[in-house]
């Protein structure tokens, strides 16, 4: 992992939950190499992190995963059944109506970075962004989390989507910036956050 | 909507999941100024469609939906917990992991068509998706549908994710080509296209 995504890692948001809910894991740590292997695709066709594995079987996408556990975690989800519709709604408004725009940022300012059609665009994806994190500001309001006035599974997925904006736009929404502050200050993020850096700093220094 | 958009409105998921589950159900179109009342946006942040209103609850993102649909009908989901999980898995891989990138070939071919930044980014785009494609295409193998070799709400969400890929590079792909046609001969799918598109007819010749 290239140092500017260490600490962005999809597995992030599994580490998170499985601490929020004290569930104990092992890491098994991937190369580039492995998740090209049949064996890997078969868990993950299309190459990506994480997996998680429990009892013999295998789940993919962060998404699923998170939301796996958040229907055996109190930790992670209300019990209402009408709040946890809701949890489930903003996992996938996370994952499908906002980070596909911040991810099209992430490909200009990173991987495209100072390509002319990058320059060109950028301005009509940021304010695709500045939108949707607008509408999301104007949910929030008040509300201290997405969903029934507590922290949920959602929150998890919203808040790693938000790390991935650029500060300065963040900033400009500071509902939003001390939304992703309040999440990111609880223990369980912390740890997680610390266990992804842990190998990369490992392997940086042998 | 313009005529590109009509018959490929997310609320074809779940009018089509609804079909198959043999759920009656009444529609209630909006138009573009509907979609910014504070109303509507308690209901859907975003000010997107569909929303599901059902016992004076409502409930928004498309993915949300069908899997709440799948979660009370045997119609759309494998009884196996596993199989299930599965199932969201591949949910979630439709909305994140491939949708993204097809919506933004979208945006290069039909809201920046002739844009120079358009014409420049559409290789790496095209490659992206190509990627995917043929990794989905690896994981369908022999395989009917996505899971537990039977029809289930993944393959709702999978099959009008392929259908907004441009009919030359789906072409590529035999296998994912022949999949979707699978899913578009089901009769709870036509029955939800005809139904998306009456009211659009209507209005244009009213």
């Amino acid at each position: 992992m290239p140092p500017f995504a260490q600490g962005f890692v999809r597995d992030l948001r599994v580490r998170w939950a499985l601490e929020e809910a004290g569930i104990p894991y092992l890491e098994r740590l991937v190369d580039f190499e492995q998740t090209k292997s049949a064996d890997y695709r078969a868990q993950q066709p299309f190459g990506q992190v994480p997996v998680m594995e429990e009892n013999g079987r295998s789940l993919f996408e962060s998404g699923a995963i998170v939301l796996h556990l958040a229907n055996r975690s109190p930790a992670l989800a209300p019990m209402d059944p009408h709040d946890r519709e809701q949890m489930v709604a903003w996992i996938f408004a996370a994952l499908n109506s906002i980070e596909p725009c911040v991810g099209n940022l992430a490909d200009i300012d990173i991987f495209s970075k100072g390509e002319a059609w990058a320059t060109a665009r950028r301005p009509a994806v940021v304010k695709v962004i500045a939108g949707r994190l607008g509408e999301l500001s104007t949910h929030m309001g008040d509300r201290d989390y997405l969903v029934a006035n507590r922290f949920t599974a959602a929150d998890i997925i919203m808040t790693t989507v938000l790390r991935d904006v650029p500060a300065d736009i963040l900033g400009g929404f500071p509902t939003l910036a001390a939304y992703r502050a309040r999440c990111e200050a609880r223990a369980a993020f912390k740890k997680a956050l610390a266990d992804q850096l842990a190998p990369f700093a490992k392997h940086a220094s042998a």
